[in-house]
């Protein structure tokens, strides 16, 4: 075709986990791929940290599916959630996970997977900002494009979904960084402490270019007592941001202060601090270009939540194996297969979503407190809850409505 | 509670093919069901001939699942359709199952899985013509109502999806009798014999309380010369409408005629005969009352489908079999139960209403010519065409759309 260039492969604009685990598995089954970067792998690496994630067991399973499972479970994993709920008398409990979950800093994550995709013959095309022009290009040179970044102004092209996207502004203000000097809760978990009404201290231990380090996730209430903690600027004087949050963590989250060795906590490095704010939203799943091309959403393209259950990448993992499954069973990319990769996904998406959504609520709704509560009488109750994070759909068939919580609770006896 | 009823168990509306599924699943998980039908056991035993349903293999095996495989395959079952294309060059050719179907008549079917219900404890309610008032009631006295019947005006609480059901009046008359006389195919088949433009002949082996028997089943277009099959009346000279039924064979289907002992061809009994017309339309999946109880539509309540590809007892079976499957999965009758219920089901039911839509659309849509002649020439994509009337999605994956066709089509080298 003179001028033109032919159609062929998929093309994935974005090198987080949403475009490396679709193009990682579309690559399995012998589909031509092509990942489309702003950012080199070099710039992956290295930088301010990306965001703080767990992949919960059931993301872990697909790693293992893709081959990348480079860091053992034994080492590198953790096992529950060590839950404390402050106020006048605190509660404090374990919960228990089936099979473990991990926390890899990004930047050593998407590196070594982007790797893995290149050794094995993959595509990737580096520097490229990616604008909603440049799709409309993309669509023409190849059989289906993937838009899997939030990045660059894309995810407009699909629209809200209003009565799934309840939030018009962010419900925490976020604090997230590695430190040193926190001794590994036992069994090794994850502590998520509640300070009402301030927020939540997510405290995650977590691999990093500087070794087994923790995440300190600061979730704070707009107005509540921590939200200093989203505006405090740590450059400009390091050892008075560490001894505020030190501060923070001291009153109101004491299960992880009691763990805290003072003298040598610390952040680990000036660019492991990420300060900011989510508006969690859901998006339609594709659009249509006016050259009759679709184009996919993925990951935050898609789905948008807050980090306070950290369901975000196994959202975008989930959401990738369904879309790059329906490729390789279907791949005839017209609007049914559109609708079916929407079905294929929408179950556990939109659980992830509805279920953030109600955990950031203010004031927590009542059936929420409810299930804490139960959670804190009834071991079975916690393990219940802390293995639905592998399913968040099951989590939302106990908490989509009051009457819900009720049956469940009911079922355990309660 | 004095003057009412405790609600308990579900209510299942009908005692065709979709609700006796459903209740012999529910009575396999343990959760206590009532069916409410018009008609008694030695009614549906009696009367004129309900319909004529082939059982694809998937729903041979979810009869299996249930215990109710009551007719060997080996002698029962049958293994491939003839098809037979008329016109100056007609086209002859079979397609083979991966696994065999079965015809049973449902005035021996029917009633055969009513006696398992009640003979593992089934709790039956006959003669209840149920009216919607009468759902209202029994929406109070049960968890769940299951609307399972097109009988009764109650189809009429699930709005028409316009964009689901092209039709506002049926496509083809319908003529469907079981006769003695026609010997069988070989491989033992059904026979697919198409008279452009009057018309189809399926002929199907079947068994009936008079033995193995022949199912003919004219679809004839209005306007037709066969149509007078629809209205030629058998009971005011038997003979007369034989030799009919004879002469439209003969001039229109010589694969069949070329089988039939015209000395012993008649109708097998006077009741053994139906005559009509179907408007097919697909339904919304639930409705909820005014006293905030939803009851969900299976069966014809939800989808109805002309017959020419044997399609709806598949249907309603597969659909009856996810909402069982949900309802031991998930017990909270509310609207995500309800959503998850349409969610879980839509792939299958609705390929089966657009696939026999087009089916019966006029003109043929041209990309349906062009798979029955790539057909006629590759055996291998007249075998795919064929087992997947067990896997209807994966036909309309095939069908939707004339691109779908010619990818397909491709695939194979054509």
């Amino acid at each position: 075709m003179p001028g033109g260039t032919e159609s062929s492969g998929i093309a994935v604009i974005g090198s987080g986990v949403a475009g490396l685990h679709l193009a990682l598995l579309l690559q399995r089954h012998g589909i031509p791929v092509t990942i489309y970067s702003e950012q080199t792998a070099a710039q992956l690496a290295s930088g301010r940290m990306l965001n703080t994630v767990a992949h919960h067991n059931t993301t872990v399973r697909r790693e293992q599916e893709l081959g990348v499972d480079h860091w053992e479970l034994a080492e590198y994993g953790y096992f529950c959630h060590h839950h404390y709920i402050g106020g006048p008398q605190p509660l404090s409990f374990p919960g228990a996970f089936g099979a473990p979950s991990r926390a890899i800093d990004y930047r050593v994550y998407l590196p070594r997977l982007l790797a893995d995709f290149q050794e094995r013959g993959g595509d990737f095309r580096a520097g490229q900002q990616v604008s909603p022009e440049e799709i409309v290009r993309l669509s023409e040179q190849h059989a289906l494009v993937v838009v899997a970044t939030g990045k660059g102004g894309v995810s407009a092209m699909f629209p809200v979904i209003p009565g799934k996207s309840p939030y018009s502004r962010p419900q925490r203000r976020l604090s997230a960084g590695l430190y040193h000097g926190i001794a590994r809760s036992e069994p090794k978990g994850v502590t998520m402490s509640v300070a009402p009404p301030h927020g939540e201290l997510l405290e995650i231990p977590t691999f990093s270019s500087e070794g087994h380090v923790t995440v300190l996730l600061f979730e704070n209430v707009p107005g509540g007592d921590t939200e200093v903690l989203a505006d405090a600027k740590y450059d400009e004087d390091p050892a008075a941001f560490e001894r505020l949050v030190l501060e923070k963590v001291r009153v109101h989250h004491p299960s992880v202060f009691e763990r805290i060795d003072t003298a040598r906590f610390g952040l680990t490095r000036p660019e492991d601090l990420l300060q900011g704010a989510v508006t969690p939203v859901l998006r339609e799943d594709y659009t249509v270009l006016p050259n009759g091309r679709p184009v996919i959403a993925l990951g935050d393209a898609h789905s948008v939540v807050d980090p306070v259950v950290g369901q975000g990448a196994n959202s975008a993992s989930y959401s990738a194996w369904e879309l790059g499954t329906v490729i390789a069973e279907d791949p005839n990319f017209d609007e049914r297969f559109c609708q079916k990769v929407a079905a294929r996904r929408a179950n556990r998406v939109q659980a992830i979503s509805d279920w953030t959504n109600l955990m950031i609520a203010l004031p927590p709704a009542p059936h929420l407190l409810q299930l804490l509560g139960a959670m804190s009488q009834d071991p079975a109750v916690a393990d219940e809850f802390t293995d639905n994070f592998n399913y968040p759909e099951r989590q939302w068939d106990i908490l989509a409505t009051p009457q819900r919580t009720a049956a469940f609770l009911a079922h355990h006896g309660m």
